[in-house]
C-alpha cells in the first residue's frame, strides 16, 4: 500500500497536533508543513524533518505528488485555501467550522463532488471515546424516543481576537447534536452579548425548535465563573449525561423517566397519576484514544476506499447554516430564523 | 401591642408551612383556619386547637376581627378570593404567582392602594440567607457593572395537574431576579415543550435582553436526569456562583473577570491585550433562619407600620408580566415579546 | 393473628422514631411509652393517645399484657434495663451500642438464650438500602476476593456530653463491617484526641488487622470541617464506594482492578506487568424504604416465628467487644489490642 | 554572575522535569546529563544539545568545573551517589525520598556539613503555591492552637517494582507536615497489606502522637476505585481543607469550631453548652508557578549565598525517620515505635 502524502497548511493552535497525528499514522507521508510565521514553521521543520517546510501554501498546492491537505488556518480563510486545494485536484481535511459563511460550505461542497475529491471537516468531537459511546447508545433505542439536548460550554475563556464565543465554541456541541440525532431544526432562536470587545459575543444562548416536540438549547460562555461542559440528552425511557469535565466516568445513562397511565377516559385521564421511574446508574467504559488519531484515520481510509467521511462536507455545511442562523438571530435581538430543510 | 389576627386560606403543600410560621410569630393571632378538605382541614385544627377551622372563606372575610389573610391555594383561584379579601377590608398575603394573568395583578394592586391595606406575595426566595447575602454584596458595587444574570432550576421534578413547569419554577428565579437587579427586560423570548402531558409545558428556556448589554437566561424543566439549581450573577469586576444545593457554602464571590487595556488608538486596540484576572474565592456565612419566618415577620410589620413590604403587589405583577410575556412566546415558536416599560 | 405489644422506653433523640415505626405496623401495639422526663412524655402521649404512658419503666415490665421492649435511653442504662426486661419476659430491641461493656453484652446474650426472648440490637445502617444491595453484590462473590474495609465518618459534629466519638459514630460502621464481611479481626490498634472536652475522644483512628491479608480503617470525627460518610469496600476483582451523602447514587460499583500476569518463573516474575483494569462502573437503584421501618418488622418478626433476628444480641455483643478494644489501644497510644477468636 | 554548573543523574520518570527547569534558569548551566539507559540518555541529548552526555554518573563526580548534581535515581541508590558526589565536593539535591535509611540519610548530612555542601532533597510538594499558602496562614496564627494532621493520598495508582506504596506516596504528606507543623511525633503506629505484590504494600495507613494532644494520620492506597489528595489541618479557631483534585480552589480556609464555655464550676460545667461556630469560607488565590521552578531556585540560591536550603539534609532525614519508623511498626502487626527526638 502506497502511502498517502499530506499536507499541513496552518501551525498555531491545532496544526501541532494534525502534524503529530499525520506523523504516527503508518498510511500517511507528512510530505509538507506550511505557516506564514517563519519561526514557528522552523520548530516545525526541526520536529518533523523529513517533510518540507514552505510559507507558500501554493507549493503545496502545486505539488503533483500531494494527495491531500489539511487546513488549519484562521476560519476567514478557510474557504479561499479549499478551494483552491479541491481545484487542484487535493482531496481536503478542514479544521472546524468549515467556512465563515454557509454560501462557502456549500460551493467547497460541489467543488468537492465536481472533482471526485474527499471533503471532510475535523469535527474532532464526535471522534471521542465519550460520543462514539453516545451515539452506539443512542442508536441502540434504549433512551427511548429522544426528548431534548441540552448543551452548557463554559468557563473563563480564552478570548479570540477575530471570532466570538459562537463560532469558537458551538461547532462543538452542534457537531455532536448532528452526529448524535441525525436531525435539522425547523428554527434557531438566540441571544448574546458583548461585555468585553464591541462586536465580539461572549456569550450567548441557542434555542432550536423541530418539527415534532424535540427541542435543543445551548449556552456559551467565556466569562463563567466556573468551567461548565456538559451535556444532556433525555429519552422517553432513558437519559444521557455527559460531563466532559469528569477525569474518567464522563458518560452516564440514566434509567430514569416519567410514566403516564392513560386510559383515554378525558375525566380519567384528568386524575391518572404521573409515576416517577428512577433506576440504575450505569457509567460506561470508554475508549480513552486521542479522538484526533480517529479523526486522521478516517481522512485517510476515507480516501483509500473512496467513501465519504464520517463527518463530511455536509456535516460542516449543517454546522455552519445553524451558526449563520443563530448569529443572524442575535443581530435581531432573538427573532427566530427558520432553517430551510436540506434537501 | 396588640397582636394581627390571621386567617390561613388553603392548607395543601405550602399552607401548613404558612400557619406553622404564623404560630410562632408572637405578634400574630391565628385566628382561622380554611381548606376545601374536610380531613386535611380537621388535621390542621388539631394542630393549633386555638384557631376556628372552615371549609368556607367567606366566613374568615365575614369576621370583623380578622385583619390579614394568607392565600395558598390554587394559582387559578388566587384573583377572585384576594379580590374579595381586600374588598372586604383584610391585609393580603399571597403564594407566588401572584396571579395567573398581569391584569388581574394590576386589578389587585389598584384595589389594595385604594382600600389601603398590604398586598404582599410570597416570594420566599428573596428572604433567603443566600438571596439577602447576594443582595446585600450586589448593592455594595463589588461585583461592578453587572453583566449577565443565568439560572438554571432541573430535576426530575413533581409534575403539577393545573400548571406547567414555567408557573411552578419560574417564580423562583424571575422573583430573585427582580430583586437583585432592580430591572426590566425590554424582550422575552422562550421555548418550551410538552414531552408528558399534552399542553403542559415540562421544560422551557428563557432569554431577556435589557436596555444596555445585561442579558438573562433561564433554564426550568421538570424532565432532567439530576437535580441543579444554580445561579450564576457576573459583573465586570467578580462574580456570584450561587448554588441552593450546597448544604452550607451556597454562595460564593469569585474575584475574576477580565480586563482590557483600552488605548483609543484604533491599530492598537485591536492588538491590545485581553487579561485574564482570577483571585481568591469568598463563600460568606448564611443566616439559615427558615425564609418563611422573614417573609410572616415582614408581612405583619408592614401592616403594623403602614409600609410598603419588601415583595410588594407591584413585584408579584413584575414577575406575572414576565410570566405572560414568556408563555406567549413560547406559543409563538420562540418570538420575542416585547416588555412595556413599567410607569 | 394477635399484635405483638410493645413499650417504648426513652423519648429522647432516636425515641420518637421508634414509636412512629412501631405505631405504623400493623403486626404491633404500642402500649406503652415511658420517658423520664414529664414533658416530653406528655408530648409523646397526646400523638399516640391509645398508649399508656409512664416515668417509671418498672411499670412496663409489670404489666403481664406486655411482650416486648425497645429501649433508647443513654448508653450507660442499657444493661440493667434490658437485663431487668429480660428477666420479666419481655422480647428485647436496644438501641446501638447494644451495652457499654462486652462483658455486660454477654450477660443479656445469656439472659435471652436462658428465657428463650428475642434480644435484637438496633444496628439501623444495616437495614439501609444501600447496606444490604451491598452485601447482596459482596454475597454474590462478585468483588472478587475482598482486600479491605476503609470506612470515614466526620463532621463538625454534635457533642455528646456522656459518650466520646468513638462510642457515638463507630457502631454505625463497625455493625456495617461486621454484616458485610462476617468476619473479625485479630487485633486493633486506635488513636484518638480529646480537643475540647478532657476526657471525650472528639477524634479516633482505628486499625483492624486479620488472620489473611484484609485490613479495616476507620476515621471518625466530630471536629471535621466537612461532612464526608464514606466506605471502600475493595476486592480484587471490583470495588465499591459507599457515599452516604449523596442523594441518590450512594452506591456505586467499580469494574477496576489490578492484574498481575504470574509465570511462576522467578526472573520473570520481577519483570512481570502488574496491568489495570477500569471498566463500567454501576449505581444501582436503592430501596429508599426507612430502615427503622425494616429494624422494626425485623423485631417483630422474630418473635413471632421465633428465630433470631438479623442483628441479634451476638452482633451487638462483637460491636461492643470492638469498642472496648479500640477503647482500650487509645488509652494505651495505640498499643495493638488482640481479640479473642469467638467460639 | 558566573552561572552554576549541574549535572542531572538519572532521567526517568522525574529527571525530564528537573532537566527542563535547570536549563530554563538563568543562574544555571546545564552541563552533565546521565543515564544508564542510552537511547533515553540520547533522546534528552538531542533536547539540550549544549550539555554532555554519559552513562557514567563517575564522569560527572570527576569533572572540576562541575559545581552541583541533581540525582533522581531509584532511592536504593541515592546514597551512594550523594555520598560519592558530597566526597567529590559537589552541591547535591536528591529527588525524595533523600534515602532508604535513616543512617544513610545523616551520614549524608555529616558529609555535607564537613565539606560545606549544600545538601538539598526534593519535597517538591513544599513548594507548590497550595503548601506556600497554606503555612503562611498557619504562621500567621489565625488557625488558632493546631489540632490534627490528617492526609489521604489515594487512587488507582502506578505500582512500583521496587519501593512500597509508603515510600512511594507518603515522602509528600510527611514532608508537607513537616514544613507546616514544624514538630516530630513521638510515636507512629502503621498498618499496611500486600495483596497484589508480596512484600509490596499497596495500602498503609499511619498513625502519629505527639508530646501534646496534637495528632496526626496518613492514608495511602494505589489501589482505591476513586483518586483522592486530601489534607485537613485543624486548628482550635480554623480549619485547612487542601484538595489538591480541585483545578483551582485548592486550599479552602473555614473559621469554623467549637468553642467551651468553662465556668470552673464542676457541676455547672457538666451541663455546659458546646456551641457550634460556623463562618465565612475562604479560598486565596495560588501560586500557580511549577514547584520544581522554585525547587530548583531555592537549590541555586543556597548555592550562591552559601545558606541552608528550605528542604535541607535535615528535613531529608526527618522524613526517612518517619518513613522507617512506619515500616517498622507495619511488619509489627501495628506495634507502637517510639521516635527519638532530634537534638
Amino acid at each position: 500500500m502506497t502511502a498517502t502524502t499530506v499536507g499541513i497548511i496552518g501551525c498555531g493552535y491545532w496544526g501541532p497536533n494534525l502534524l503529530r497525528n499525520f506523523a504516527e499514522n503508518e498510511t500517511a507521508e507528512l510530505r509538507w508543513i506550511c505557516d506564514a510565521d517563519q519561526s514557528r514553521l522552523a520548530a516545525m521543520g526541526r520536529r518533523y524533518p523529513s517533510a518540507q517546510t514552505t510559507t507558500d501554501y501554493q507549493k503545496l498546492l502545486a505539488d503533483p505528488k500531494l494527495d491531500a491537505v489539511a487546513v488549519a488556518t484562521p476560519v476567514a480563510t478557510h474557504f479561499l485555501i479549499g478551494k483552491q486545494a479541491l481545484q487542484a485536484g487535493k482531496h481536503l481535511l478542514v479544521e472546524k467550522p468549515l467556512t465563515a459563511t454557509a454560501r462557502e460550505a456549500e460551493e467547497l461542497n460541489e467543488l468537492a463532488a465536481r472533482n471526485q475529491r474527499t471533503l471532510m471537516v475535523d469535527h474532532t468531537f464526535v471522534y471521542t471515546g465519550a460520543v462514539r459511546k453516545m451515539k452506539e447508545i443512542v442508536r441502540s433505542g434504549e433512551l427511548g424516543q429522544l426528548l431534548y439536548f441540552d448543551s452548557v460550554r463554559i468557563n473563563l475563556g480564552l478570548f479570540q481576537p477575530d471570532i466570538n464565543v459562537l463560532w469558537d465554541l458551538a461547532p462543538h456541541d452542534l457537531s455532536i447534536m448532528d452526529y448524535m440525532i441525525e436531525r435539522q431544526p425547523q428554527a434557531v432562536s438566540a441571544i448574546g452579548s458583548c461585555h468585553i470587545e464591541p462586536g465580539i459575543e461572549n456569550i450567548a444562548y441557542l434555542m432550536m425548535l423541530f418539527a415534532d416536540d424535540f427541542i435543543a438549547h445551548f449556552h456559551f460562555n467565556w466569562l463563567a465563573p466556573v468551567k461548565i461542559r456538559r451535556t444532556m440528552i433525555a429519552g422517553s425511557s432513558k437519559m444521557i449525561l455527559y460531563d466532559d469535565i469528569e477525569p474518567t466516568e464522563k458518560v452516564r445513562v440514566y434509567d430514569k423517566g416519567v410514566t403516564t397511565n392513560r386510559t383515554g377516559d378525558r375525566e380519567a385521564d384528568y386524575q391518572r397519576l404521573v409515576s416517577y421511574r428512577t433506576g440504575d446508574v450505569w457509567a460506561p467504559k470508554l475508549d480513552s484514544t486521542e479522538a484526533l488519531h480517529h479523526v486522521v484515520a478516517e481522512f485517510l481510509d476515507s480516501i483509500r476506499t473512496v467513501r465519504r467521511p464520517l463527518t463530511d462536507g455536509e456535516a460542516g455545511l449543517r454546522v455552519v447554516r445553524l451558526l449563520e442562523a443563530a448569529q443572524q438571530s442575535i443581530k435581531n435581538g432573538g427573532q427566530a430564523v427558520q432553517i430551510a430543510p436540506t434537501p
